[in-house]
């Protein structure tokens, strides 16, 4: 790899987890984040018509999991063979379910009906989900799966405070710790920590 | 894989792709078929509190997406190397996405709501989404990726026809024709036929 871009929004979101992997691995990349007035003009001409969009030398990649995936397992941050990368994998798609549920809330115009399915989610999913999720991150010594670091913890470092500003659950980081330790620890990797010292900043 | 097991609702759904590609490749399964009634009980005693399972000697895999995945390597119906894997996952991910968007249709409870939601998702939403699958089947070669058979058109072909009931789209098939034709191109497989043949009848 030698001509990297991430391109995105000014924010974390769907791209932090690919910026956090190739930081993480020392790969240099021009860090894009397009104002949202000029997205419209540029979303015909994406794969998908959706940002981000992973560059190398000239070539595109969408779709941030598969990316995600992709960086992991050239990076050796994958599973050692096809059985590891499916614990990875079911792993990272119950987190990805989790996280969609979100989604309807994120993009729900009406007022009123946002606080409803909000507070539908907050009674009937996310206590069962969010704690599920802990354990697993509980039973893999801190980590999505495997027991190590692997390109999961990238994608669930980089798009957590997207996922809290969505859920809105009050006294997550306490009800759920492992989480957010979680987060921290992949933060905390040297060249991570660099990365985000030196990033614009935003929430999420 | 000796003794397997799928185990899903009377449906296609979610567990239709395991099947199928099980079924292509030659390895017999007991095809359990829990009513929904017996479903409370057992739903605690399941990883994830969600169906479809496989489950491959007394060994439990969850999270369809990774299941079909896992099969599609182990059969050599995954892509040749990383690269490769990565398009398949690319797209992949993009009609999950386009499949999950009627989730929220899917469960809403609200007749009004959502009649509403779906007039939204057929105005715009879908046409864009599904025109972008329709080509993306047309450039390759009919299937979903690297313009021949892999993982992904199981997944596709298998839930295909629950897609169409949640999403209601008047003359899917006629409108954006690649879709039936992949779906029709993996029932026709000889061993994917013969299962389907002697299978338990649902319309979804």
């Amino acid at each position: 790899m030698e001509n990297v871009k991430v391109i995105y929004f000014p924010l974390k979101g769907m791209a932090e987890g690919i910026r956090l992997i190739l930081a993480h691995n020392g790969q240099e990349f021009e860090d894009v984040r397009i104002p949202h007035e000029e997205w419209p003009a540029m979303k015909p001409n994406t794969p998908f018509g959706q940002l981000p969009i992973l560059e190398i030398n000239g070539k595109q990649y969408a779709q941030t999991s598969a990316i995600v995936r992709y960086l992991g397992r050239k990076y050796g941050l994958g599973g050692n063979n096809v059985d590891e990368d499916f614990e990875i994998d079911q792993n990272m798609e119950f987190f990805n379910d989790l996280r969609s549920k979100g989604s309807a809330l994120f993009y729900e115009k009406d007022e009123k009906r946002k606080a409803a399915l909000r507070e539908d989610l907050q009674k009937n999913y996310y206590p069962t989900a969010l704690a599920k999720l802990n354990d697993i991150i509980a039973q893999n010594n801190g980590h999505l799966a495997l027991g190590r670091l692997t390109w999961a913890d990238f994608m669930f470092a980089g798009i957590y405070d997207s996922m809290k500003y969505i859920m809105q659950i009050p006294d997550i980081d306490e009800k759920y710790p492992m989480l957010v330790e979680l987060q921290q620890k992949v933060l905390s990797l040297p060249r991570v920590k660099e990365f985000c010292d030196r990033a614009p900043k935003s929430d999420f």
